[in-house]
């Protein structure tokens, strides 16, 4: 049985490594954006499987990164594995903790931002099938940011929550 | 906004609260079984929307405690989320750590066990839409029971892995 413990995504057993990576799992480091849609994220995804209708992955915002501002038909069911920091859903912008659940409703702007001066690590479980993020255009920018809240929030100022 | 932020499965934040538990979260702790199925289990739904194709559940199991030995076409996708203690997947006894990843394949009898003297707390992602799960006959059991790990597993001495 022993290969099967060793066969990729469907290994039985996939132990956790040091500093939240995890054996047998790519650990893909996001490259820096251009348009500074997202910083200093890495993306691991730690099940995805033909019988499986979900996924489930592992992001990690570096302290003073981002996730992409973005929105989409899917939802996003999201537990903050590991640290703290900000995120914004919708037109609300929450202070997250560790083991604190967000949900991101369909076509919902949603970031997360390791404010605070830690890593923000958190799993995320999608649908297997899924349509593809949609980013703002300057007009939703400038939408979003008639909140002053959400203005601090995506001009990188911590914001008081 | 803060309505909803406050709306059972699809509040937008659910704080983590002490001891493993969140806030909209049903708590259920599991009824000791005569059959002695399973023992000392707890379960909260995380997760578990229409939009969703997944679920994501955290099941606890006291020291000492186990969870139901069964099997079912659906598969598991399991995180090991604190403490630790041992798992049987199909025929392999493993020792299993917090954050170590567990993959249950279709048709295969699994158990999670805290044999280690502490909590032993795991997540759990399942496909919504999923078949019932099927418990052992006296005769599954005694096959299970041939291979004296798998024998000292289920008759809860502490596996040498």
């Amino acid at each position: 049985m022993d290969e099967m413990a060793n066969t990729g995504d469907r290994a039985l057993h996939r132990r956790a490594q040091d500093d939240y990576r995890w054996e047998g799992v790519d650990y893909r480091p996001y490259k820096e954006d251009d348009r500074a849609l997202f910083k200093s994220v890495s993306r691991q995804v730690l099940f995805s499987d033909p019988q499986l209708n979900g996924e489930l992955r592992y992001f990690e915002v570096a302290p003073g990164g981002f996730s992409t501002l973005e929105r989409h038909e899917h939802v996003h069911a999201v537990m903050i594995f590991r640290g703290r920091g900000h995120c914004l859903v919708g037109r609300e912008v929450r202070r997250v903790d560790a083991h604190d659940l967000v949900s991101v409703p369909p076509w919902t702007w949603h970031q997360f931002r390791a404010t605070l001066g830690e890593p923000l690590g958190f799993l995320c479980m999608v649908n297997a099938e899924r349509d593809k993020p949609q980013l703002p255009s300057a007009e939703d920018l400038a939408g979003l940011q008639t909140d002053p809240e959400i203005a601090a929030f995506l001009n990188d100022r911590v914001p008081a929550i």
